[in-house]
């Protein structure tokens, strides 16, 4: 195996991601497949594998990608089943934590992992540490929306139950800067979902929450237009859906479960008379073309935003397509230098008091 | 226009729904629509009709079914920017109003309106009243599924943005009920919304919600299968999903913006070329049967729970479909004896400290 390190160091325009090949659903070969697929359509990637060597360096030499991951040694892994407060006791020696180790190092810019979402985000609070003024990470996901740019930013997901005015408008400048980065918008609109737009609406804490995001947003480089309800996560009032990760993570799933629903409905419809199996032959691309747009392993990746180092999470059951996707993801912001242009967001937002205008990332 | 108290006081198998004529986005005119269709299916079915009686007047002399439905004249209509609290002091004349007072006074068994939720829950619970041993009311709807039956009951979608954990029993008991009389099904399956289905996730309240709901499954006659993910709601795991109504009503937001993204992207993929045009000719009537199945008009009608009389609120921008629909929920609930029936089990409910098993319901 090649040492990437000279890679990274050589400054060539080589991107290193680093990967947890252990934790998901299908197992490694699964996620060595999805990286060598990534190989193949990106010549300037290269990884770091983490995870039992012997298997792992058979399935990368199978794959035929030796010169492009380096492995590393990995003894044991973290279960779908163990609680985040024993992995971050024990976690020491998991493919996950060797992972991380990876990134905090400088090794690689961005991990990529399909384990466990609260063991993950507990190792990289503790492992990555939070930026300075950041209370609560947050984890932001891509959904599919009517908007031009086809995808909207929502957060937090999942990464905390809870969530305080101040977390939000943390949540708002997090993920304005990752819609800046990742969707390629200026000047994102951010919308705080509710249970209603009027202002009367919803919680206390969301009212404080709609003041402080308000008076943020010209130096949070954003718009904001006021409350949206669960409708507008997929609509185009917005860009950026801010809200609490236990609403976020019940309306992603809500989300996800209505949609495959639908197609599973749509496969049935399709099944139900020679004439409809005909005009399902003949709709074939036609139908490609929609799933490939609101397939969930297309935009596989939660990031973990608000750490020292940028976190994607894939699916759990992702297969070698939604590996690739998150990959891809990883890809695209460690080239963006997203991470850097975060912290200098987060960083300015800390400096409030001062409220000094300040224009970049 | 014949005196409806004749049949109800007759005991001759009709069945009078008070139907809020104003308040939907569409006017009186779609309202009438959709009660016509209703009377035309259901010859048992009678209406009273709440609005300004001239236009009523002309309405329903339009569509023929004078002999059907009474017409009570009010002046007034509680707009969707009327804010519950000024409704709830200067609503007296409002068509609304004068809707939940045909059930308050017995003249009819179930209201029907597609105005304002907020007003019409607020005016709900001071003209008909809670019922014993409820201290929140809530809004159960019925969500497509991958059950057998075809739907699934989720409750509160929007009555009340808190619920603690007395409320979530309650709510659990009352969607039980619902559940066995909209849906046929003698032992419902009850989930408690989370963010996962471990027993250390998710919120306090939660967790003391579902001990209480785990230890009144006998006596509510349901099954708890205890904490389910917002994937589970259109799903098999479960018959009826229990949640606060800040939860429930962005999760059915969600749900519903999604299905109508698809649904949009479909149209699109299959107009793309004159191959998929072709397509969709021939896929026409699987299409129309898909539709069918997850139409939001066809399952329109959210139920209030845990007051003294069934209302049932239609989406405020449904068309005649949707208003028929609405009805003839509202019809079957009043025909199978719904409203008694919950309030028994509620008042055994209530009764809880006895400990005495009650079967009825």
């Amino acid at each position: 195996m090649t040492s990437l390190k000279d890679h990274t160091t050589a400054g060539s325009g080589r991107v290193v991601i680093s990967v947890d090949a252990m934790g998901g659903d299908r197992g490694p070969a699964t996620v060595v497949a999805g990286i060598a697929d990534s190989a193949a359509k990106n010549p300037e990637l290269d990884f770091i594998l983490h995870g039992p060597e012997p298997e792992l360096a058979k399935l990368v030499a199978k794959k035929g990608i030796q010169d492009r991951v380096q492995i590393r040694h990995a003894e044991n892994v973290v279960n779908m089943t163990d609680k985040p407060s024993q992995v971050m006791r024990n976690g020491k020696g998991t493919s996950m934590w060797s992972t991380l180790e990876s990134v905090r190092n400088g090794e690689a810019k961005v991990a990529v992992s399909c384990g466990n979402t609260g063991a993950l985000m507990a190792l990289s609070m503790i492992r990555l540490r939070k930026l300075p003024g950041v209370d609560r990470p947050a984890i932001a996901i891509l959904w599919p929306s009517r908007n031009p740019q086809g995808f909207n930013v929502m957060l937090d997901v999942g990464a905390d139950i809870r969530a305080d005015a101040q977390d939000l408008l943390q949540y708002a400048l997090m993920g304005a800067s990752y819609a800046r980065n990742a969707l390629d918008l200026p000047r994102p609109r951010v919308g705080l979902l509710n249970v209603g737009t009027e202002e009367h609406k919803g919680r206390a804490e969301l009212h404080e929450a709609w003041k402080l995001i308000d008076a943020r947003k010209d130096d949070g480089m954003y718009d904001f237009v006021g409350f949206v309800e669960g409708g507008d996560i997929p609509g185009k009032a917005c860009d950026v859906i801010v809200t609490d990760g236990f609403t976020g993570n019940i309306a992603l799933k809500t989300g996800e479960g209505t949609a495959s629903l639908i197609g599973d409905l749509l496969k049935e419809a399709f099944a139900y008379s020679p004439l409809s199996r005909i005009a399902s032959l003949l709709a074939l691309t036609s139908l490609k073309r929609l799933k490939k747009r609101i397939d969930p392993r297309r935009v596989n990746g939660g990031v973990f935003l608000g750490l020292n180092g940028t976190v994607v999470k894939s699916h759990g059951a992702a297969d070698a397509t939604g590996i690739a996707a998150a990959v891809k993801l990883a890809y695209e912001l460690a080239r963006s230098g997203f991470g850097d242009r975060l912290a200098a967001r987060v960083a300015s937002a800390a400096e409030l008091a001062q409220d000094t205008p300040n224009q970049k990332d």
